[in-house]
């Protein structure tokens, strides 16, 4: 497998490539547009066709690169069934499983940052999205999200992964770049097992965030798979 | 490939089993005397037979459990040319690579925390001993160690590995599991990027470390690759 982890620092996220060393079929898993220039001259160098975008979520924080990529690369655009985009390529469930050759990445749905997280699991590591971050996860104060329904997903679905399934987050703030799902439940003062989810609900309901910065115009256009979508930044 | 990162608490140390999923052949890096039950359950488990134990150095806070794994289930054990161990089946050299099946390691040898510490640098990952540690670095006031030496080691041997390289570190004692070469660069406080060797060189100096608990125990047997070894624990 070919795997490349992208970072897009206005915004902390993390982007990631995976590709299959035979086919050169490739996906980007959460590309963000401003990004693009950077994703094809990867993809050239390379040597990669680019065959799937795939979203964990709708973001709130970035526009996806996948109406653009689609339109210049030809890729489909891949989301959630029930995330509440539309004008996508294909319409993912729980189980489905993306295959490039012979590396595959099957969907588990993932929800509580908003009601349409997925992540993607591939042989040894775990695309968590905005679900599960490195010592940390995603808030729960928009799109749906619940603290209540995260802390199930992440100890029912995630959790339950061989422990040293590599954890790759939708971002961080801190420059971690790879955990493991045993790390996250020793350690991950939200989620680790020595807190209960009555304890995780309380410190979600008290953490006071602003109102997110993008959100007016990113989610708009996610839910367009970043169609008619203006760049953020400048 | 079949992986799984092992902890031997007393002396927070990581073992790491490597092996092949056609063949079954596999490596222990690092092994732990006291631990060798374990190992043997953990490779009766999974079906797999055991063709060497591999020493990333002469370690001085535990002994290796190479020489009653050779003894017991027939594996080869392998240091390195210059370690300073005798009585080993394997006499590794820079370059050399050890092969499961399709599953290969390559020897790197990076010097500073001793003079013959090696790393095993994998597909997409290296084992790094006590050469690079997550956010840290091994001593380097005993055995050979040299502060200058290992600057070069890490710059020159391992910082050159691809970003993304998943580093797999000989102990942590903060609950950390796995980091990225690019994570090190970036944020290791005594090694990223931003510190110059002088600074690293002096840092090193300044340490005041203890004298090391099991040192006059574990550096003999470690010599003779674990043979005689009394356990440290009780």
């Amino acid at each position: 497998m070919i795997f490349r982890q992208l970072f897009e620092p206005q915004t902390s996220t993390y982007t990631y490539l995976v590709a299959d060393e035979e086919t050169k079929q490739a996906l980007l898993i959460d590309p963000v547009v401003e990004e693009f220039e950077s994703y094809t001259s990867l993809l050239n160098a390379l040597q990669l066709k680019l065959v799937y975008t795939a979203e964990t979520h709708v973001h709130a924080d970035h526009v996806t690169g996948a109406s653009l990529l689609r339109e210049k690369l030809g890729s489909k655009s891949a989301v959630f069934a029930e995330a509440g985009a539309y004008g996508a390529d294909l319409l993912l469930r729980d189980g489905d499983v993306l295959q490039l050759g012979s590396t595959s990445l099957e969907v588990r749905h993932t929800p509580g940052h908003t009601a349409g997280c997925i992540s993607f699991v591939g042989n040894d590591r775990v695309f968590t999205g905005d679900a599960l971050l490195i010592g940390g996860c995603g808030r729960t104060d928009f799109q749906e999200g619940s603290a209540a329904v995260l802390y199930q997903s992440i100890h029912q679905r995630l959790f339950t992964l061989p422990p040293d399934t590599l954890v790759y987050p939708g971002h961080d703030y801190n420059g971690n770049t790879v955990s493991t799902i045993k790390q996250e439940m020793a350690k991950n003062p939200r989620l680790g097992v020595s807190k209960t989810k009555q304890e995780f609900i309380e410190l979600m309901g008290n953490l006071k965030l602003p109102y997110p910065r993008f959100i007016d115009r990113a989610l708009p256009a996610n839910k367009a798979c970043g169609r008619e979508a203006s760049p953020l930044r400048g």
